[in-house]
């Protein structure tokens, strides 16, 4: 009842060996289908709940072959190789649509493994940036719910102020560079779910770079996680640092790279993913 | 017969409805398994030779379940979702074992599309480099095969002169970066399966970053490709720039972000990478 709605919305029920079932509901729902990032962490929850899983999340590769429609939907999950300690998995998830047609939606892969201790690093400094509380909470327009499940802050690259469409910046890293301080409203502690969630929660990088809004749509993202369960759990319900980079835009998709920090700055996940484009 | 071994490595037998047959040779054998970059080419390779095949491909995500054994492998491809100008594919790898059980060893995620023209652009400047010719080529050790079938020359970043383990470089997008300038020896036309393995031509970073050789596999590999057969074609036999940097070395497995570009600067293809590592 008191479920945190991101519990609800990725909650999934056991109904066959390596079948669940799901109904996200309309919290998290985008403009068609819901939010690309609570798909990619019903993905993931389902390997999660698979009771043959050996590890912790490190891989994640969502393809999204179609708009989910609200409803029900089924989602497979089969473990496809179990080596020592590592763990290689393949996910579908399928809609019923109206013809009575049993239909694929999303695909994912994930590889799981028990972690080691070993010597560790990084080669992405978290940028220095002003505290999230000195910062103001971006607006959420009515018009998207699943915004309004996010407190969101622009460190840098905030939505375009005007819509005059001078894309005349030249190529160059920082064109199409955002960050920002997010967590889940209300709170939530940390969990892989949640990251897989987050790496999502970048506006397309052509609307900054174009200054104009065009169709878009995701359609395939991968997200490598770097933490620990024990380490998120520990970052409690504190803020995360998302950066995002545009790279290439070209007929029709156009990519990006993302990193995820704590709040203190170590860093958690790194993603990137390709989104279509109209025009 | 003088067909090129790239060519030849990466060939299919349809033996099925959705099912492929090869054996990918030991012209571009690794240590255990082939090089990981010609696996990457069979995957894509399997998805081109389907007749149902829709458009191009625009992403690639390879997840290595194990190494692949020398001798013939099956290899299953299946179109999950086709839209009106996108197609998804899931691909699966399998191989007999001593056992005679039949075993996964490599799945993978492709989505191809119709592109159509539109707003071009990018944010991934080409670095100012000297010219391939004026570069001398890497010696390739005779004991990784494959190695001998590319012209590699470092620009920035090559392999470690002193195994010190000197692991001092404070964490920055310098401290793991490799520049090459690379093609196949001998020389063949650019195609999307060739962009597929030269994605993976990077030694592992972690060696750079710790001038210590540990044993490393890469688990999975995504790749975007965002110029055209036509683009690439065009580029004959000419060079391809290509650059990587480390994210985070954490607890087993680091990631690297690269990019690739034509000789004359064209962006042709971003690429990531997670990679075991042991100690």
């Amino acid at each position: 009842m008191d479920s945190h709605p991101f519990d609800r919305a990725i909650a999934l029920q056991q109904v066959g060996a390596e079948l669940f079932s799901g109904d996200c509901g309309p919290q998290y729902w985008n403009m068609v289908g819901p939010f690309g990032g609570v798909s990619a962490a019903i993905a993931l929850n389902a390997v999660l709940q698979h009771p043959a899983l050996l590890g912790e999340p490190v891989t994640l590769t969502v393809n999204y072959a179609a708009a989910l429609a609200q409803g029900p939907f089924s989602i497979s999950v089969r473990p496809v190789r179990t080596n020592r300690s590592t763990q290689h998995w393949l996910v579908e998830l399928a809609q019923v649509d109206g013809a009575g047609a049993t239909l694929t939606a999303l695909t994912a892969t994930v590889m799981t493994a028990a972690r080691r201790s070993t010597w560790n690093s990084h080669d992405i400094p978290m940028p220095t940036v002003l505290a999230p509380m000195s910062l103001v909470r971006a607006r959420s327009p009515g018009a998207i719910a699943w915004l309004g499940q996010y407190d969101i802050r622009f460190v840098e690259g905030g939505m375009p102020r005007t819509w005059d469409e001078a894309d005349t910046a030249a190529p160059s890293a920082a064109a199409s560079l955002t960050q920002i301080w997010a967590r889940d409203d209300p709170p939530r502690v940390l969990d892989h779910c949640a990251i897989a969630a987050l790496a999502d929660l970048f506006f397309p990088r052509i609307f900054l770079r174009r200054r104009r809004r065009v169709p878009v749509g995701t359609v395939s993202m991968t997200t490598y996680f770097h933490a620990s369960a024990a380490q998120l759990r520990e970052c409690g319900t504190s803020f995360v640092l998302g950066q995002a980079r545009g790279q290439v835009y070209q007929d029709g998709f156009f990519d990006h790279t993302a990193q995820l920090w704590s709040e203190s700055g170590a860093p958690l996940a790194t993603s990137s993913q390709i989104v279509y484009y109209k025009e």
